[in-house]
C-alpha cells in the first residue's frame, strides 16, 4: 500500500529513532480501552460499543428516512463525509436516505440545505438529525440544531428522529436525555480528529448502508500493520519517520496530491488530523495542503516542481468503480496522438506515472500511496493508519497530539462578541 | 474593498518601489488590444469581442438547452466555476439551464456527469457542449470532448450544440470549423488563467442568464482603479508590495481565507493564479492555500495561530444572500450563550471579528478583503484586482507572470507513457 520512492528514507538513521517509536507504539498498544487520547486504536474492536451503534441504527432505518442531516463541524462531520463522498461519489446520485452535512453557520450555505429538509417533510417523509458535538457547546453546531430541531419540530414531535452523539456529561448529552432523544456516546478521551471509528462516523455511514463490519475490519487490521514491532514494516512508523527526516529538512508542507477527486475530502480530513495535531509552536508544524490529480496539475504544477523546494507530497492512487472508454474518432488523433479507443482510467495512470517522473526529475520529495480501491474497508485502512503516523510523528516531534491549546483564542474574542 | 491591517505595510517602503511599479502599470495601460500577455485588462471594455460572444450565447439560449457542459480543465474552467458558485451558490439548486464542469478524466467523476447528460437527452432536451482549450491539444479536454460528443451524436446531429472556444490556429479550431461548430476565440496573448473575461468565462456565464454587462462592469471599474498612478490608492499595487515584502519576511504561504463556502471556488481560481504565475525558481514562489470559515478553524486554526510564522492570511468577508434566525429556545442558552434568536450571519460576523482580534493577538500577518457582495460585479471586480495584483507582484519579484515552463515536464513524460 505504501512506496517510499524519494523520500530520502535512510535505513540507519531511521534506526536510530527506533527505541523512541517502539516505546511510543508500545503506549498505544498498552492502552485500556479509552484511558487516554491513544484509547482510538481500540474503537473499531470494541464489540460492545459498536453494537450499540448499530442498534440506534436499526432503530432508526426502520423510521425509513429519505434524508440524514449531520450536523457537526471539524472532526465532528470530516471523518464521516470523507467516506461517503470517497464510497459513494462527491456526487451521490441515487443515495437512499440522501445525507447532507450541515458544517457552519454561513447562511447561504443553510438555507439550500433546509429547503431540501422542508420539502421532504411537506412531503410526510422522514429526516433523521444527528447532531455531533463532543463539548456539546460548538456554537456552529447548536445554533444549526436548533434550526433544524424548529424546522422538523414544525411537521413532527422530534422524539423518534434525533441523535445527539456527544460526550456522557456534556450540557448537550443532558438536553437530549431530558427530550429523550437517542444517545451516543463518544468516549471522553476520543478527540474529535480521532472519532471517525466512533459514533461520529459509525452512525451516519451504517444509516447509508455502509457494511460497518467491513469499514472497521479495514481499520483493525491497520491496527494490527501499525503496532507492528518490526518497524520496517510497520507504515505508519516509517511514514511518520519520512514525515518528520523530511520536515528537518525543510520540507515544511505535506501536500497531499490524490488522483481521485472522489478523496478530496479525505485529503480534508488528514489535512485536519496534521494541521491541528503537529501544529503546536513557532517551531513545529506542518502546513498539511490537498491536491486532486489531474486537475491541479493545470493549477500548481508549475509551482510544485520548479518553485522553491519546500515540499513533501504524497501522490494517493487509487482503482475507479466506472470504466469508460473513449470512441475511435480517427480525426481527432490530430488533436492528442495515442488515445483514441483507449480508456479514461489508462490516461490517469499515464498523467500520474508521468507526473512521478516529472516530480523525480526536478528531485522534489515525494512518497506514493496506494488505495487499492474506495470501498470502506480501504478507507478506514487509510484513517486508521494516518491516525496511528500522526501520534507516533507528534512523538518524534516531541509535540502533544491530542490537543489544540490556542484554538480557544478566536472562540474567546468571538464569545466576547456575542455578548455585545 | 481593501484592508491592510495587520500585514506590516510601510508607506516608505513601499514607496522605495514606486518607480518600478509605476513601470509596469504604464505597461499594462499602453498595452493596445491583445499585442503582449498584459493585453488581458482590455477584454472587458473590448465590446466587439463581447458582442460576437453574446451574438453566440443569444443564438444558443434560442435552443433552450437544459444543461450546459463545460469541458475543460485549470484556466478553462476555474474561473467559471468560481463565478457560478458564487452567484447561484454551491448547489446550485433550481439553476437553469443546469451546468456541469468536466475538468478532469476520472472515470467516476464522468459517469455521473454523463448520466445527467444522457438523461436530458433521452427526455428529448437539448444539451450545450463548450470545449475549451487554448492550444486545442489538452489531453483530458479532448478526451472528454470526444466522450460527450459522442453522446451527443447518438440522439442528435451535433452541429448546433457544440461552440467550441480556443486559440484561433489552433487544430481543435480547425476541427470546429470543419463540423460548423460555433467557433469563440481566445485572443492568442490571453492566458489560461487571466482568460476569464473572455470568451471562456462569458460563454457558460452568458448561458446561465448572468448579465454580462454588468459583470464586465466590475472588471471595467477595478482597471480604473489599478492602473491608478495615485499608487497608494491602488488595490493591486498596495496588495502586491504586501504579498512581496511578507514573503521576503519568510512569509511564504498566502492563505486566502474566506468567510463564504460558496467562495471556495473563487480561492481555488486564485490559488491556479498565484501559483502558477509566481512559482518559477527554487528561490521565487509563494505556496497558496484556501481556507474556509467557520469551517477550518475547526480544521487548522491551531496551526494558523501558533504554529510556524511562515503565512500571510488575506480575510475574504462577504455579505450574504440568505437571512436566517435562530428560534428563541431558552433552554439552548445553557448551551450558548448570547446566540437565541439572533441571526446566522451576525453569528458568522462574531467569528470574523474572533477570528481577526485572534490573529492580532497571535502576531500573525493579515490583510482583510470585504467583497461588498457576490453579485457577478464584485465577483469580477475581485478577479480583476487580483490579476493585476499578480502582474505586479511577478515584476516586484522580478518572474515572468505569463508562462509557466516546467508544466510541459509531466505532459512529456505522459505522452511517451501513452505511446506504448
Amino acid at each position: 500500500m505504501f512506496k517510499y520512492g524519494n523520500s530520502g528514507f535512510v535505513k540507519r538513521e531511521f534506526s536510530k529513532h527506533s527505541s523512541l517509536l517502539k516505546e511510543e507504539i508500545d503506549k498505544i498498544s498498552k492502552t485500556k480501552m479509552y484511558q487516554n487520547p491513544r484509547g482510538f486504536v481500540n474503537l473499531p474492536a470494541d464489540s460492545k460499543y459498536v453494537n450499540r451503534v448499530k442498534a440506534v441504527i436499526r432503530e432508526k432505518q426502520k423510521l425509513n428516512p429519505s434524508l440524514v442531516v449531520v450536523i457537526g463541524i471539524g472532526g465532528s462531520n470530516l471523518g464521516a463525509q470523507a467516506v461517503v463522498e470517497a464510497v459513494f461519489g462527491k456526487k451521490q446520485i441515487n443515495l437512499n436516505p440522501k445525507i447532507l452535512f450541515a458544517d457552519t453557520v454561513d447562511p447561504d450555505d443553510l438555507k439550500p440545505c433546509l429547503g431540501i429538509a422542508e420539502k421532504i417533510l411537506k412531503a410526510d417523509k422522514n429526516i433523521i438529525l444527528n447532531v455531533i458535538s463532543k463539548s456539546g457547546t460548538t456554537t456552529e453546531t447548536i445554533a444549526n440544531f436548533e434550526i433544524f430541531l424548529d424546522l422538523l419540530s414544525k411537521y413532527k414531535i422530534p422524539t423518534p428522529y434525533v441523535v445527539v452523539t456527544s460526550d456522557k456529561d456534556s450540557k448537550l448529552w443532558a438536553y437530549g436525555k431530558k427530550h429523550r432523544f437517542s444517545l451516543l456516546e463518544v468516549p471522553k478521551n476520543v478527540g474529535g480528529r480521532f472519532s471517525v471509528f466512533s459514533a461520529v462516523g459509525l452512525f451516519p455511514l451504517g444509516m447509508l448502508g455502509i457494511d460497518l463490519d467491513d469499514f472497521l475490519l479495514g481499520a483493525k487490521d491497520m491496527v494490527k500493520n501499525c503496532l507492528n514491532k518490526s518497524l520496517l514494516d510497520n507504515p505508519a512508523a516509517v511514514n511518520a519517520f519520512v514525515i518528520y527526516q523530511n520536515f528537518l529538512n525543510n520540507k515544511i508542507i505535506y501536500d497531499t496530491f490524490l488522483f481521485s477527486k472522489d478523496l478530496e475530502y479525505l485529503g480534508k480530513w488528514y489535512r485536519q488530523l496534521l494541521g491541528e495535531s503537529i501544529g503546536k509552536n513557532s517551531k513545529v508544524g506542518i502546513t498539511p495542503t490537498v491536491s486532486i490529480g489531474t486537475i491541479d496539475l493545470h493549477s500548481v504544477a508549475q509551482l510544485y516542481l520548479a518553485g522553491p523546494d519546500d515540499k513533501l507530497t504524497n501522490f494517493v492512487k487509487t482503482r475507479f468503480n466506472a470504466e469508460i472508454s473513449l470512441p475511435k474518432i480517427k480525426e481527432f488523433d490530430k488533436l492528442v496522438k495515442n488515445i483514441q479507443g483507449i480508456k479514461l482510467s489508462k490516461i490517469m495512470d499515464a498523467v500520474y506515472k508521468g507526473t512521478i517522473l516529472a516530480f523525480k526529475k526536478h528531485k522534489r520529495s515525494f512518497t506514493e500511496t496506494v488505495l487499492p480501491d474506495k470501498t470502506p474497508y480501504s478507507i478506514a485502512a487509510f484513517m486508521q493508519w494516518k491516525m496511528i503516523e500522526i501520534v507516533l510523528l507528534a512523538r518524534l516531534l516531541n509535540v502533544n497530539a491530542f490537543n489544540q491549546p490556542n484554538v480557544e483564542s478566536y472562540k474567546k474574542e468571538t464569545r466576547k462578541l456575542l455578548r455585545k
